[in-house]
């Protein structure tokens, strides 16, 4: 396609490399661009660099934060003895949402996918295995995807820490609110069955 | 949602004022631009703002251009008798992309719509008067969206040059090719029946 100007086909080609927009859209996206106010465009700009520059993870729980240790691991009212491992950031913020959980998190960066190249040392699983080292966790809550990705990782995470006397749970699996029996798949019905929970101890959580 | 940084935030928000992109795609892409080099931020952030800093508007045409008047303005081949009215630059793409047309353009900025607010001051209306005044242009090809705004702005221009020997022309409406006649609508369709074309004169355009 004819740009007619560089800058504008150069910015094209910048915005159609995130993931999910395509030439037409990245087009249009810089048209919008092209029309707000030059004060916009580099607030636009400079917030972004600005993020990727001075953006830091969290020393203890590699959590993305302002500052060398996030606001969850410096907090001074959550449960320190029980740690989420989750895959990304954008797990860490789910879990938050429920406003159900008040241990620390631990962010691996991923999971071990040998088919994408993605090893154990490409992930923060040694500083995982060194806090469990210090004694302080009482309990790992694996919430990993529920995949073979996942299941490797939680496995080798195991095999790492076995000699350490640490509780290991991970997320209960089972019918979601709002889904119908008829269209959960044989698996997650099976063991919704299988780990059935009584009504009374229901009662009681709530 | 909690983001745990400021900085993360302050990006999200400012991909979420993008057209089209919410804030959970827009917490997709700042993720993605954390994962990527710190170079390869600072291009995309310095090829956007650079865009809007040096983009120009050809002089003539109003089209974006990199230099004062735009390369298809300047260009010595083209026909300057012939200009095509349209709407924006997608459309100045769109036309161009066909290679059927070598005349100059003429972009609006807009079409007038006095229920969004855009009046004909708004609109590059005025300038492309001046052009017809000058004498060289023989035929004004209106490529506007067949809707009242397209058909407000016709009429408007159209009074505006109305003393000016112009020929004035609009593109043909009819059936897509590789659209089904009963899904075509009636008023496409009786259109494209009371303009219907003999089959010589459309062998001779080939």
């Amino acid at each position: 396609m004819n740009y007619s100007s560089t800058l504008l086909e150069n910015a094209v080609n910048e915005l159609a490399k995130l993931p999910g927009i395509g030439r037409k859209t990245a087009l249009r996206l810089a048209l919008h661009l092209l029309k707000e106010k030059k004060e916009a465009v580099h607030l636009f700009s400079n917030t972004i660099a600005e993020m990727r520059e001075q953006i830091q993870f969290c020393s203890v729980c590699n959590n993305v934060s302002d500052t060398q240790v996030c606001n969850i691991c410096a907090s001074s009212v959550r449960k320190k003895s029980i740690v989420c491992v989750v895959e990304n950031i954008r797990d860490v913020m789910a879990i938050e949402a429920t406003q159900q959980f008040s241990g620390l998190f631990h962010v691996l960066g991923g999971l071990i996918s040998p088919l994408d190249g993605v090893g154990p040392d490409q992930l923060f699983i040694e500083s995982l295995v060194e806090r469990v080292k210090t004694g302080t966790i009482e309990e790992l809550i694996f919430a990993l995807n529920p995949n073979i990705q996942g299941d490797t990782t939680l496995f080798y995470i195991q095999k790492k820490i076995e000699s350490f006397p640490v509780k290991i749970t991970s997320l209960a699996r089972g019918i979601s609110f709002g889904g119908e029996l008829e269209y959960a798949d044989e698996f997650t019905l099976a063991k919704s069955i299988q780990n059935r929970i009584s009504i009374e101890r229901q009662k009681n959580n709530y």
